[in-house]
């Protein structure tokens, strides 16, 4: 495999030490060639498409680090086959996860990447020196004049950006248009009356075929991005949807616990929400915050956000966003954890704050202006 | 909910005796309305969107089975939004695993299903009493010529699917093309010998923007179906992709181990593999058998043919197709276990077998009617 770029996993094994070496192997020849090595003989196959087990160290008792180079021409380019290079059918190996990717300069040369990532979102937003607010309307079933309520507080009280929570599902277009027109249209009156720039981010979400028509509507009354689940419709085409119709892609992580906590099995979290997601062209990355009501550990939160604006070829970095279970307590904590280039998801929190959603929202923004100026 | 048609779901919940029913109330309040009880307020609301904990009951030790209901229409008739309803956010909370799903028929209906399934490929391929037999050109690197041979011989020695090893990803389209129809026009050339069947499906791999022109070039040529990976292109659009170009659709489970192996996470093998994969139109589900290079256990197995067949709505039953380290000793077996409604596909084993593989293939073929006879 000479001059070819490489593509360097790194996988955790849970092996007895006498089969760790058999189980790094297989990963090599099953990731590539699918055969078992008995049955692969031409030497331009050994040389240039089996993997080619670089380094294999103890970890915890009971398991192994295995470093793994493939050939990155076998991942031609494409996120689907990326994602199927490196962990496929090991996915279903029991006791593999992938712990970490090194992909080279020219693979990463064919991907876009965010498109709006930190720098232009600001420009956009006019803000520069803060953590982003966002809040999500919600619950589904609510009557679209309040939906649309909410969305005008928030942006009343300078929120950054308001989506649509990923369970407000319309069951056809008429419904998506009544209720994004209505949002949209309540945030450029507010946005009117405060100067701001409020952004409105409606959930992209129909069959398959329909979504292209809902993505062009949403750009065609001029609003500037969409919440996508690329877990549940595909990195792929969350990637091609947001670029084809200019939009930011906000990402959503539903279905993401299936890879991020498969205990032994699936994707480093960062791995999973940062890089996967900066491939896949978001702008955003929502995960849920440690100490909120799900369980998710400090480590993790900051290997995400470190993978989301880590140097990654010349792909622009991806904003982490913490969501789930936030407070106003929290507020200052995140932001120092966290630092500026972060968007705060306040979902139920701030709607329980003040009865008023845009004073409510004003002392949100206060709290995060107090903790970055201490 | 009283009208409403609901969803069923069981969810395997961790928990502490005492924090069973906390947890199994989130999972209503999490997939619906996304915010905790205590902010939700309105009748309505409470009465046809929040989820019902309709039974909590202790399983093995440490764990707990919850069964909720969903009111169907939250799933919009989608099937990116069923996902999404009944495991996308709890997907992210540690030890809540997805057992089983019972979905009414009024949200059935909004489903195609197989539009191939068991009778009408049974009648393609004019099999009608016995297993099929499949196999995978391999490996990613052989050239063309050589992979065209394979398929040629596999088809003349009567095998019924060939179709490409997962890994086998073109450049570009006219490497995709050129490979294709060489296959295409080998198997071709070998049915006219024989008077046969045999059905290539190529793998339609490419950046999304670029696979429908990929399934209409080869629907154009005549080939009958592809090879898809729903788990990593996202089952909603793998669904569409074959019902818009009207091909049979052989899933490959790439990366369903970030669902099946998930620990105490992630879904029920027969569920992922099974249930979901009929709602995305599968014809055909590969899975990894038991006994073979990967650990699959036979319940697991049992479950997952059970989904394949078992009566749901009006959707035809899927193939279940187990794979993966198979070789000539376990044909019957496999047929045995699995009766005549499968399909074995045999990749290394086969071409390992002999190195004659129209002749291998028939030793195949002849095994399986054997162990139908006996």
């Amino acid at each position: 495999m000479a001059p070819a770029a490489l593509i360097h996993a790194t996988y955790r094994i849970r092996a007895l030490p006498d089969e760790a070496e058999r189980i790094a192997r297989f990963i090599a020849y099953e990731q590539t060639v699918e055969l078992p090595p008995a049955q692969v003989s031409d030497p331009r196959i050994l040389d240039e498409i089996v993997g080619r087990v670089q380094s294999l160290e103890p970890a915890e008792p009971g398991f192994f680090h295995a470093r793994i180079a493939f050939n990155a021409a076998l991942a031609a380019g494409q996120l689907s086959t990326l994602i199927n290079l490196v962990y496929g059918n090991v996915s279903m190996y029991p006791g593999i996860r992938l712990q970490a990717l090194q992909l080279p300069d020219s693979l990463l040369a064919h991907f876009d990447g965010p498109r709006y990532g930190i720098d232009r979102l600001r420009q956009l937003l006019d803000v520069h020196d803060r953590p982003l607010l966002a809040t999500a309307i919600k619950p589904t079933g609510t009557a679209v004049e309040r939906l649309a309520q909410l969305a005008h507080d928030f942006a009343l009280g300078g929120g950054d950006i308001v989506k649509d929570d990923q369970n407000l599902v319309s069951d056809d277009f008429d419904g998506f248009r009544f209720r994004v027109e209505a949002c949209a249209n309540a945030v450029a009156r507010a946005n009117r009356s405060t100067g701001g720039n409020t952004l409105y981010f409606p959930h992209l979400a129909a069959a398959h075929a329909d979504l292209p028509r809902y993505a062009e509507f949403v750009r065609g009354i001029g609003l500037r991005g969409v919440l996508l689940c690329p877990g549940i419709i595909g990195h792929d085409h969350a990637r091609d949807l947001a670029a084809r119709f200019d939009l930011i892609h906000m990402a959503h992580p539903a279905l993401s616990g299936a890879l991020t906590q498969a205990g032994d099995n699936g994707m480093e979290f960062g791995l999973a929400l940062g890089t996967l997601l900066r491939l896949a062209g978001a702008d955003i990355s929502v995960f849920v915050a440690p100490g909120g009501r799900f369980r998710f550990t400090d480590e993790q939160a900051a290997s995400l956000a470190h993978a989301c604006r880590e140097s990654l070829g010349l792909l622009a970095p991806v904003w982490p966003c913490p969501a789930g279970g936030m407070d106003f307590e929290r507020i200052a904590p995140l932001c120092a954890t966290y630092g500026k280039d972060t968007v705060l998801l306040v979902g139920g929190a701030l709607l329980g704050h003040d009865a008023d959603l845009a004073r409510g929202t004003r002392a949100y923004l206060d709290r995060i202006r107090g903790a970055m100026e201490s």
